[in-house]
């Protein structure tokens, strides 16, 4: 298909079509002659990805660029077990900074848990700094449920690795697991808060917006 | 304090202090002369959640914007009920273009898990766009999950309730449902990375990182 016909069928602009392939987000189209190309559905199901990601994900163009770069490597560097620590999903913050109190902690809850995660890793080094902050806001009552939160957090795990452990082919997995995890982040995110909803003491009552205010 | 003091406490740039405040996310501070002013704890205080929420929440300042604002409003606009829905969770996406059969799905899990949720809310609206667009992504093997990832939200959802039962006053309780809600998603979401980590069916190889790649 030409692009305008990729622009319909997707339901992204041109422009940002074209800024998307500049960006290295998209491949280019196969060139026909020196001023169209030709493009095929797996560009639809790419632009798909790529607003997933960011619309409902919340990813930025860089961390989509490392996404696909590393769906496309074909020496497996797509294996999620090794390119999360420089890929999509490093941790921002440098663990030097931890209280050695809080890195004990996660340290006995991975044990308690019998998980096999690295303590080098950026997950831990990101909950490791939560956990941090949380008590430095004053909102140590959350840190202190951590043991309960990771009991929740691993139930959500075990489906994820059932749903994983389907897929066939290590390019489908590796899209699966990128899908899963960052749309699984936005589902919990909104199920928890639905689920919240009903444990108010009264019913919810209209929204702020509805009611005018 | 003066503004070199809050700078050096905070850990947050003089300059950055400035656009917080020109940004109405920081209050000014209190005037002494023409070119001086003196901050307070409070000020320390709303430094770290805005930098909390910003780096490790990953809020815009524009979202973070919506928080203060609503933390800050005396007429119990942050009373945490009224204000999600024009407020920093509102869902991104307009319900118009859902699925009609994954909108019955969400309404029907809701009156399973006896959750008492408004079916016009943004978290519902959140939920259905996720459903839809895993499946429009060719992994409707979470989507189908959904009853049991409703059970992980839900018991991250009681504890989150338990916690912020035990605050008293609405204006502390309104910032610990802020800071549990939106460091609790982050946290969640590493901690389900971590669970995941030992899940594979070998010990963790090196990171690309480590391995010199």
């Amino acid at each position: 298909m030409r692009i305008a016909e990729l622009s319909r069928t997707s339901g992204v602009s041109i422009a940002t079509i074209k800024y998307y392939i500049r960006e290295g987000l998209l491949p280019s189209g196969l060139l026909t002659n020196s001023n169209q190309a030709r493009y095929t559905e797996d560009h639809v199901h790419r632009l798909r990805l790529i607003r997933a990601l960011m619309d409902l994900g919340g990813l930025t163009i860089s961390k989509i660029r490392s996404v696909v770069t590393a769906l496309e490597d074909p020496d497996g560097r797509a294996d999620p077990r090794t390119w999360t620590a420089d890929g999509p999903f490093a941790g921002p913050l440098a663990p030097l900074t931890a209280d050695p109190q809080t890195v004990a902690t996660v340290r006995s809850l991975i044990e308690r848990q019998g998980w096999n995660a690295p303590v080098d890793g950026p997950e831990f080094a990101m909950v490791v700094e939560l956990l941090d902050t949380l008590c430095e806001l004053g909102q140590e009552r959350f840190a202190d449920r951590l043991d309960d939160y990771a009991e929740a957090a691993e139930r959500a795990a075990a489906i994820d690795e059932e749903v994983l452990g389907s897929c066939d082919g290590s390019r489908s997995r590796a899209e699966s697991l990128v899908v899963g995890t960052v749309l699984g982040d936005s589902l919990l995110s909104a199920l928890r808060r639905l689920a919240r909803a009903e444990r108010s003491t009264a019913p919810m009552p209209a929204f702020a917006g509805e009611a005018g205010s």
